[in-house]
């Protein structure tokens, strides 16, 4: 042993430890959704955690340790490198890095850890699962359409029913060629609009209209400035947001009288529409997937449309309170993510599911489809005299696929049973002296301790046809357990 | 766009990008080994990428900038964290943060990427993947087979068949054993002989000879000093060394010959002893899984049984050269890893299969057994009027459980064949005008394509019961397409 002093055992602030039901979860809903990105011909594609600062971008390395927003280090030869913060900007260096020898339209998925280096706090962690597809090189909105479809398809296959969760899609160009009407041609003018509009959820309408106009006075007497609209302007952006509701086509039809007209207002309404047709023919219904013009997302980001998904699941914490889980995933184009390395503008579109969030809303919503969480067959450990029967016993068990172990620790029968029914497992294999001189082997049913003690089944009723143990000839050993682990199952 | 300078495109140093084979490979390879993981009853445990540099150990910031061998970087509040550079070390600090509220002995898997700051090179990487089964909290020389066992059953499962692996197993104690009948007693010596050992394979048993006596000049004139050995000394390991060959028992039985009576050396015949028997009731052979003196492993670390696992495939490079893949895996018994935090020795036995190392090794052996690389079915797109048609045909065939697209991108019908192509897709669907007037689809079969023009199958024979492309009435489009992508599976 060493003298040194001993450090403390504890994980980073913001990163969590995940045992094996959290795993399983992950996991499952990753292979679902992959599943369903390989169904629409996506590839997978697998970039390094570590990406340069320069080539990540937004992070720019401007001062001595660039360490704003994501994990920054320098490497060896003083070029500062980052942790990825989300998969699309690895993908933009990838594909300015690879593009003439690509197939194009490019389409590729990712699954991956992101890290962001932000505050800690309940529930929210610096590092997370993302699983995302992107078609880049398309600049038709239909590949929008398709990354849309994609997104219903892979929410149902991890596991959210129809009705629990939209799909909400609007057109940046639709934002642009309101601002167009309503006057707004500065920059900084465009995106104050934009954040008020995306406060809509938050403060309602009223509160928008304080924001695009002179400003609001918050609860706590902190004043925001506002965008500055006059009053006419500020109504046409209000009407604009409030045209949602029923079928995309009458959205479309509401907001042609709001932006049409405008180059790009026509332009986003076309591009909608083609969008709707689309939907309509992949079989994605009103219901799954609709136009929603107050959606705004990533201010400074997206060029074209935009998707966003929410949970409508209705959910209480711990402490029987609401919960809101609000996006579990979104993305639209972006077209101009290429070109910061090229010059070249290169068309994209992409959705990216929020894996973490969405495992945590299935199990706070009591969805989780994840297979119950089982432990192995423990085979009792009685005598080191007979150790090789045990592991005998075992290894025939494996080979049938039925998970099993031999307690390996150094306690007695009554801890060893205790081990066995904190790992869940389904049946303990008891092999003593006696049992092996005869040649016969006793199997305890564990499910059925626990359903027992749990009161969940009629002690009773179920004590007639489904007995505590059995005892079966030891060449019998595989079909005995395998009955009581699938009764149990 | 930006006037910003444009950054270039590239990946840091030692950091790869994996298309979709590689990552396919590797995610088979995982899933198949977890699969065996959980069937010997081990959990999954996910602990985050970054840990505090004190926790991980080994690595303590003893500069300003800790950043020998791990990737390291400061958090806001001062403290050292660094990303892990193998999955044990956190495993470690999880069990003794946590170690009252565990099941014990504690069994857990984790797969995962891990990196390390050393100098990359051809095949060098910093970042990998690795898989590993670990028990803690159990002394018994059984819970080392049964991990052995695993690691086994694990190669297999991965693709390796018997023969192409070997799995050397050693024990600490022995070497100890044999340290104390050499009269080596001084810890600096101790691991100079271990060194010396190590480089069996590579100086042979007269390299070795010097390096145990007074030292080696090698082929540049260097000078490496020995470990000062009395030549009875020196040879008293070497021939402990030359043990190996036979069954088990034999080297055991040999074995007891050069390192019996010391109380070290009689413990660890003990451990190999039981180990070799509870091999034996799980059906390890002789052939798998072998006792070898000369296998050392991390020589600060390990503290009983280890084990080391090495192809026996040959294989050469694409310049037609032999590759010497070396270790694929390995692990051991470490006792005192948890006691670093705790003060407490906690037993623990582990392995860890080298994922990326794993499949860069099938591969090379042509033993690569993931499902063909395949792309989706490509719907061509002619036609701007027409898109719905091709999207419904698209959403039919993936309802199927068919990969599909439409082809995305603005180029003509030319074009759109060679990308079909360049992605494998099996086959083309067609939906000209005058088909969708006459209720008809084409289908070009794509693989026969390929065939034909790569020479591999005769082409008149083919041609006969096997027509490129065939028409279908367009309500039969799914089974003219399954018959299509099965025929060239």
């Amino acid at each position: 042993m060493t003298d040194a002093p001993r450090p403390e055992a504890r994980a980073p602030r913001g990163f969590v430890d995940r045992r094996a039901r959290d795993v399983a979860a992950e996991r499952r809903i990753l292979a679902d959704v992959c599943a369903v990105y390989e169904r629409y011909g996506f590839e997978a594609l697998d970039t390094g955690a570590l990406e340069y600062a320069d080539a990540l971008g937004k992070f720019l390395p401007d001062a001595d340790r660039p360490n704003e927003g994501v994990f920054a280090l320098q490497d060896d030869d003083e070029q500062w490198m980052a942790l990825r913060y989300d998969l699309t900007a690895p993908l933009a260096r990838f594909v300015a890095q690879h593009w003439e020898s690509l197939p194009k339209p490019f389409r590729r998925y990712a699954t991956g850890t992101v890290w962001r280096n932000e505050k800690p706090g309940p529930g929210r962690f610096r590092e997370f699962t993302q699983c995302d597809a992107d078609t880049v090189g398309s600049a038709r909105p239909e590949a929008d359409a398709e990354i849309i479809a994609m997104a219903a398809e892979g929410f149902a296959a991890a596991g959210l029913p129809a009705g629990a969760y939209s799909l909400k899609i609007n057109s940046r160009k639709l934002l642009n060629g309101l601002m167009t009407r309503a006057g707004v041609t500065v920059e900084g003018q465009k995106l104050a609009v934009l954040r008020a509009v995306d406060k809509l959820d938050r403060l309602g309408p009223d509160g928008v209209r304080l924001l695009l106009g002179e400003g609001r006075l918050d609860e706590s007497g902190a004043f925001t400035k506002g965008a500055g609209l006059a009053a006419a302007a500020a109504e046409a952006v209000l009407s604009f947001t409030a045209a949602g509701g029923g079928s995309r086509a009458e959205v479309l039809s509401r907001l042609a009288d709001v932006v049409g007209g405008s180059a790009e207002g026509d332009e986003g309404l076309a591009d909608l529409a083609a969008i709707d047709m689309a939907l309509t023919r992949m079989g994605v219904g009103e219901d799954l997937a609709m136009i929603e013009p107050s959606v705004v997302r990533g201010l400074e980001y997206y060029t074209g449309a935009v998707y966003e998904a929410e949970l409508n699941l209705s959910m209480t914490d711990d402490a029987g309170q609401p919960v809101r889980f609000g996006s579990v995933g979104g993305g639209g184009r972006y077209d101009d993510l290429v070109a910061r390395f090229t010059g070249q503008p290169v068309p994209a579109t992409g959705f990216s599911f929020g894996v973490s969030r969405l495992a945590a809303a299935l199990r706070a919503a009591g969805r989780e489809t994840a297979a119950r969480a089982r432990g192995p067959v423990v085979v009792i450990a009685f005598d080191q005299a007979h150790m090789g029967e045990y592991f005998a016993a075992a290894a025939e068990l494996r080979a049938a696929g039925i998970a099993a172990e031999v307690y390996l620790g150094s306690s007695g029968m009554r801890p060893q049973m205790k081990y066995a029914d904190r790992r869940l497992s389904p049946a303990a294999v008891i092999l003593g002296g006696d049992e092996i001189a005869a040649g016969l082997v006793t199997i305890k049913d564990l499910d059925l301790g626990r359903q027992l003690s749990s009161g969940v089944t009629d002690n009773a009723a179920w004590r007639a046809e489904r007995p505590g143990q059995v005892q079966a000839p030891r060449a019998q050993l595989v079909a005995a357990v395998r009955a009581i682990v699938e009764a149990g199952a």
